[in-house]
């Protein structure tokens, strides 16, 4: 990297910053048009800058099309109708559930969805369809059945698609989208018994001039003739995100004014996020005249994805609002989709993110303190609770409650509290990289321990709380001794055929026992002695690391075992990668064992003392 | 999550979809004003939609302070200089270090820089400090032997904070601002050496009435006396994202018009994105008539973040503007950030993510073939390279080579190239889930193989390739068995007291050898082993998990190892966990001797067959 090599390309300096100039960065920015070369969208008499949201638009979720395909491992079934179930939980009338005639996958899936009955009668699927015939023929026989739909056909109408792509003009990209919409219309009397709706898309609109933007979405709705039973729905996807937010925002504005039947029309946003601004040109666009926004949870979708519903939606929240979408448990919304896509929910991701209620700097976390206190005393004085006054609490813009965050992960330095913090403090103090199902088992033990002591947690209180859960108590510590068994020693011996033996030592209850087992490996042979001392331990996941470099540093094992009728954790550390997931299985059937005498084994992970 | 409780909430239907309406969510609007409510912020004569992005802002990178503050683990010294450098590196030339009266840790690290002499003579450091006498004193301790520096001096100036934290009016504030400047151009004396800039924050400007906004910072003006050669930067922050950013770039014209000596006056922006929405506001607030723009690389900083620097310049860069920083090496970048930060970038990040230039769809990546197609007969029609003409590919807006990234991520299916890719792929299709250092090992082996052969690699060919490079041959997988060493079977005995001891049965170069080591744990008596047969290994890092779920499933063990100068990866897979790691570091072994042999020990990934 350097930015000194070109001095003749350096600009006449700034007089006021002589002595510290930006240089010129030698990025070849002569490969690039800027956006208003290429198209010219400008509309000096805009009004959308002066409109303000006071409603929530008509969603449409496309996590299950757009999304979708832009995973690396698409969904299967289940995941599919996981990500479905919460989407009709969460309050979402319109979802695209695939593109039934590209995949088999998503046919089947559309297919579930009917035959099973699994759509509600106030849900409409939608279902996407490039504009040919076999695919819009496949498209009617995916929806056989449904009670209603939407047919959203598309074709791609941009400049440089024309040129690169199609190859035709602007008559011949008119003609593909009107045969197919004639086509739909076509189709559309082989199943008389679903009430079928028509989205159209000019895809790649952001690089298509508005007066053929407007033409072909103009001839489309002659064929597929809006009413007021049966308004059709015009989109505008940001395919790619080529412009500033105000640009996309005067853009849909002028098409808002350029729409025929427009009283019957609902005009559809679809921004992508290639700039990172798809959120404000949602919220602009839908200044702009826009009735109804496409996206994801979280932002899943094509490249940097298509604009994120929660972050939408939290925006109305914030501003009393009704986004009419339930975001209130947060954390299970957050989780399920992270299941069902197979990518994190960044740290900093708003109204969601780990990090984004947290104050780590202390006159933050002074001021939120004060805040909080103001509130409270304003209530009082009101005889009323905090929950009825309008809230005001400096660097939290809305109440961290109404998502289902508490106040811990907020005014707690370096956030001991919640999964993430409790998890990070264990990594980075003590070098235990718990697996993520083990953090949500101990993040309860922390809670449990916090809410019976009503004081804050430290980095030393958690490893405190978590070698008491977890590991055999030091001599030193000042922690109690329990539970029933404790390894002694063991010897094992594996060849290249034949099941591995593991001769063990085992103190149960104070005697010590020489049992022999057998199986693949130490951890198969181990729960052979187990059983042999009557415990039915059956392995479910294990992840073993090294607590720091060198062979001669211990290891931490972390097991998760089904035990009795639990499932609950085991930790071990030792030297000995061996002995330390030997340890760890020791510690589960302890812990189980504990649970069982206190009468708490309901939920392994409140277990307390 | 119900939204069916509360009926006589329900909205009237909106006609048109009544069948599918969306319902209240239940949510606790009530507690949430729009911010029209709470301040008035309107601009009808605007003239900022109309103005476009002609040149890059001058840019302050706040990494080190305001992003620094919002770690779980702030950085450490080392970290620090680090992204000094780095920032340093790609062009950066004003760099916010710290808040040295706050921290002791921030107040070494300006002294290391100030006595270490690593600030460039064109950059020019700055320090945040609140308005507070021995707070600014020791501010000016901590710049003593500069060459440069901006002093930033902020206070609280919202609504909210005057009658929560601070207590006071306007004019106390405003009191608070002028003892602070006049503190600063006392102190400004005791080091004469020192050239001092001034910027003043109305901290948490977005929740200030703007003519108290103008008020305080034109007091504040008068105070630091800006000139041509010395301007003043009047920073206006968004300490928290309250509006939709239309309305931020409205005041910051409102104020561009009211700022007195706004000739000297460096007018910059200063957004978080807690909206989700700080790019667009610095965008539309630059076009507003800012100067400058504070921020942070891949937008960390407090809770949801400071706008995203690199998200900023590639933007500019996108449209043919030079950001004047060099982003040419965004890998190399975002490791950095990454190791710093200890955040992940997330895999949709604009401009920088895993997957940003990724098409999954077929008809993308039909589309990018022929867009690739189209420029290279266009260059060819020109007698030109592509580099030489305007970037023109569907749903590609920059040509990924521009940041360093290959054509590979973007026109393959699912991945199959890049570490991330492979990565998946080997996790999702065959459960391995490698650590990242031996992602970006192996990565190294599958470029190999594909430059070598010139084709593209699906997972099976991965799989192979993975094989080949660190499994034994399987009899029916066609692949020629390689590796001096093999594991024939092993006895391990360990006790509470005293060393484990560990007899192995080897293969070594076609003669079983049977030798005893001890140590801490097996892996620790194989290396006393390995050190009996002449192989001299250190483990410096290993990680294990299951393959599946259940005790008899295969363990997967990755194992790092320093042999002989080099150091590199070994796998083994095998029922047993123990087993399982040795093997690894026998895969190790044989890869280090087959580097040997080949000639090509010095990068061990690049070993091929």
């Amino acid at each position: 990297m350097t930015n000194t090599a070109d001095q003749t390309r350096t600009p006449a300096p700034d007089p006021r910053w002589a002595h510290a100039q930006q240089r010129p960065s030698g990025m070849p920015i002569h490969k690039y048009e800027p956006f208003h070369a290429q198209l010219d969208v400008s509309l000096p008499d805009r009004t959308w800058p002066d409109k303000r949201i006071t409603k929530a638009p008509r969603w449409c979720a496309v996590d299950l099309r757009d999304g979708n395909q832009a995973l690396i491992e698409p969904m299967n079934a289940e995941r599919k109708l996981a990500m479905f179930r919460l989407l009709v939980d969460m309050g979402y009338k319109e979802i695209e559930v695939g593109f039934p005639s590209a995949s088999q996958t998503d046919y089947d899936f559309v297919r579930l969805l009917i035959e099973q009955d699994l759509i509600p009668d106030d849900v409409i699927i939608q279902v996407l369809t490039q504009s040919r015939e076999h695919l819009i023929a496949r498209t009617y026989e995916a929806l056989r059945g449904a009670k209603q739909a939407i047919v959203h056909l598309y074709n791609s109408t941009s400049v440089l698609q024309r040129e690169v792509v199609f190859r035709t003009n602007e008559d011949g990209i008119v003609d593909i989208a009107l045969e197919g919409a004639k086509l739909c219309r076509k189709f559309e009397e082989t199943i008389p018994e679903t009430r079928i709706y028509y989205e159209y898309s000019p895809e790649s609109y952001t690089g298509t001039e508005l007066e053929f933007a407007a033409r072909i979405c103009n001839e489309v709705l002659e064929v597929f003739e809006p009413t007021a039973e049966r308004p059709v729905i015009v989109n505008l996807p940001a395919t790619v995100e080529m412009a500033t937010p105000n640009v996309y925002a005067d853009s849909i504005e002028w098409m808002n004014r350029h729409l025929d039947h427009r009283e019957h029309v609902i005009l559809s946003l679809h921004p992508h996020n290639d700039r990172g601004t798809a959120v404000a040109a949602a919220e602009l666009g839908y200044q702009a005249g826009a009735d109804r926004i496409e996206g994801c949870l979280f932002g899943n979708g094509e490249r940097t994805g298509n604009v994120d519903l929660v972050t939408l939606g939290m925006n109305l929240f914030s501003q009393g609002i009704d986004p009419e979408i339930d975001f209130s448990q947060m954390d299970r919304i957050r989780r399920t989709v992270e299941q069902c896509n197979q990518l994190p929910v960044g740290e900093r991701h708003p109204w969601a993110g780990d990090l984004v209620f947290t104050a780590f700097s202390g006159s933050h976390q002074d001021a939120i303190k004060k805040g909080l206190e103001a509130m409270a005393k304003r209530a009082d004085a009101q005889g009323v609770t905090v929950e009825d006054i309008v809230w005001g609490v400096p660097y939290l813009p809305i109440d961290p409650k109404d998502v289902g965050r508490s106040y811990e992960a907020v005014i707690r330095v370096n956030s001991q509290s919640g999964k993430g913090g409790i998890s990070y403090l264990l990594k980075s103090e003590r070098n235990l990289d718990l697996p993520r199902r083990l953090q949500i088992e101990f993040s309860r033990a922390v809670q449990e321990h916090t809410d019976a002591q009503g004081i804050e947690v430290n980095a030393e209180d958690i490893w405190r709380i978590f070698s008491d859960e977890y590991l055999p108590a030091e001599p030193d510590s000042g922690l109690e001794p329990w539970g029933r068994l404790r390894l002694v020693s063991t010897r094992a011996s594996s060849s290249e055929d034949g099941p591995d033996t593991l001769e063990v030592e085992l103190e149960d209850a104070g005697q010590v026992r020489t049992v022999t087992g057998t199986g693949n490996g130490p951890v198969d042979a181990f729960l052979d002695v187990l059983r042999q001392v009557g415990h039915d331990v059956l392995v479910l996941d294990y992840a073993e690391h090294a607590l720091s470099a060198g062979s001669d540093a211990a290891a931490a094992a972390y097991v998760e075992c089904s035990v009795g009728d639990d499932v609950l954790w085991g930790v071990g550390i030792d030297p000995s990668i061996t002995t330390a997931s030997l340890k760890a299985i020791i510690s589960a059937v302890n812990r189980y064992e504990r649970g069982q005498v206190e009468g708490r084994a309901a939920d392994p992970a409140t277990v307390g003392r």
